[in-house]
């Protein structure tokens, strides 16, 4: 069958023949019909990641075929009994678990859901491992809820666009920061009430403090102010930060006002059961940027490293 | 009535004459017969708070008569309904409102509660803003529980202590730093079941990284070593930081173990009622370290600034 594995460190995806799996007890083989790109993809290929396995099979998001019926993958393998944390058998598929780029997988029943009606094929492929971030970030550890006043920084990465379109659909007021501004008006036609352009390195001197959530995935210098446009009781959940360390937080503004600071990854099996029957029931349908072939995974990769993407990079295989 | 206030800025409590309070609706005058300091205390009149009244009777822990029964003073006023956070009317008694180093206090009835029964007037005076602060932080905020493994920074401060017990009493495994090879003695003859003395700079480095609740009040840029003993799914709470800003926090520590770092100050009467239950339900005694009489107010004050103290310094009017 074919696959995009991992070849040397720094190298591109490699479009291989790969052998079709063998169901082993508990799995079953799905025939797959879409998947989608992930941050996570292309850092691996960069040797970003921690013990890479040359020759794996990339790809955490796969819609398939499976007994006549249509099924979506949840790319968090064995998560475990505790809501609170994974346990440490915990896995993101993709690596070294071979994941989705591929045309037949081997995988776990308890990750195999019935896609969501409402979703094409290529809609659905674009949904497992952000929305589940997004899904948990937002709701099980910031517990948003409705009339909540929700920012969502770097608008027009995965897991941040789920955020926006979560928080829209449960009645928050959100807004954005991206450097962007098409990026903010996109948001905005999504129900966005606002964005700030973090290229004004003082953006948030202009807002009110009174956000209930933030979401963040940037972290560094800056992550310092959000704390100052939060409101007391707010929270802030981070699930990743491009710009590393955090510095000069001030533990005033912090104990003070009450606010917790939660960091997040991924999500648990109820997690993800959760985010399916949200989506289902506020008809969610994720942004799609543009599909690719599986032979084009290339391109695909190019895309996304490219950064110029609004929403999800989908392979139809 | 004899009264401790607030001189100018810098000055040391005066030991006044003040007038007899009058209730307004909704109070009651209670006769104190004992009170206790904390550190808001001290950096009040060193003008360390903001809106500094001058005159105003200081005292935030008192311990009274009412009807000829002993009531016990929940020092957070005007809390609100919201258990997330105080409301914005809220205030910690002494200073602006009058506080409870005198002889009568003009309370709202909403903050009068029972004496617990086990506890002596001396050690009851010494429960209410350091055990409200504690229960809060462990308990609401940190969510602790039976065998949970607790780090509890800076013990023989009467908030430190308080988590001690309650933690010990709770059946947790606790631990303790100190600069105090004495109190971190003093604290495993409480219950905890170890220590590690800060003057050593690289104290983390030994220490198993299983925690699953850190409760600090120190922050500064020590604090990015507590991240680090952390158990994924780990809570920090905080209540106070006199060591400063954060610095360093590395937040892939932090988001790929799902671990909260949360703010927290004083408690709700929700909070309040709880703990009063739970050092009931446990026979929590408070730790007195030394009883002054109110006219030996200043002395009371100096035996804080010079920070000698293991447990709370209580005044007997």
């Amino acid at each position: 069958m074919k696959a995009l594995t991992i070849g040397k460190i720094g190298s591109p995806v490699n479009l291989m023949d790969a052998d079709k799996p063998i169901a082993s007890v508990g799995h079953s083989i799905v025939k797959l019909l879409a998947s989608a790109l992930n941050h996570r993809d292309i850092w691996i290929t960069k040797g970003m990641y921690p013990g890479i396995k040359e020759g794996a099979i990339l790809g955490s998001d796969g819609v398939g075929e499976l007994d006549g019926r249509n099924v979506i993958i949840n790319p968090s393998l064995a998560w475990g009994e505790n809501e609170a944390v994974q346990s440490d058998d915990f896995e993101v598929l993709g690596m070294p678990t071979d994941g989705t780029f591929a045309e037949y997988i081997s995988i776990a029943n308890e990750n195999i859901y019935d896609k969501p009606d409402h979703l094409s094929i290529e809609e659905a492929a674009a949904l497992p491992l952000a929305g589940l971030t997004a899904y948990r970030v937002l709701m099980s550890r910031c517990q948003a809820k409705s009339r909540d006043k929700v920012l969502v920084t770097g608008t027009g990465g995965g897991v941040a666009l789920f955020a926006v379109q979560f928080a829209v659909a449960l009645g928050c007021d959100v807004y954005v920061t991206s450097g962007s501004e098409e990026k903010i008006s996109k948001a905005i036609s999504m129900g966005a009430k606002g964005g700030y352009n973090y290229k004004n390195e003082s953006w948030y001197k202009d807002v009110e403090t009174d956000f209930d959530v933030i979401i963040d995935s940037a972290g560094g210098e800056s992550f310092q102010h959000l704390i100052k446009i939060c409101k007391p009781g707010a929270r802030i959940g981070f699930y990743g930060a491009t710009l590393g360390k955090y510095q000069n937080l001030n533990p005033q503004l912090l104990f003070w006002r009450q606010i917790s600071i939660l960091g997040s990854t991924m999500g648990s099996d109820q997690d993800f059961r959760d985010m399916l029957a949200f989506v289902t029931d506020h008809k969610i349908k994720p942004i799609v940027d543009q599909v690719f072939s599986l032979e084009e995974g290339r391109l695909a990769f190019e895309r996304m490293e490219a950064g110029a993407q609004f929403g999800k990079i989908v392979l139809k295989h």
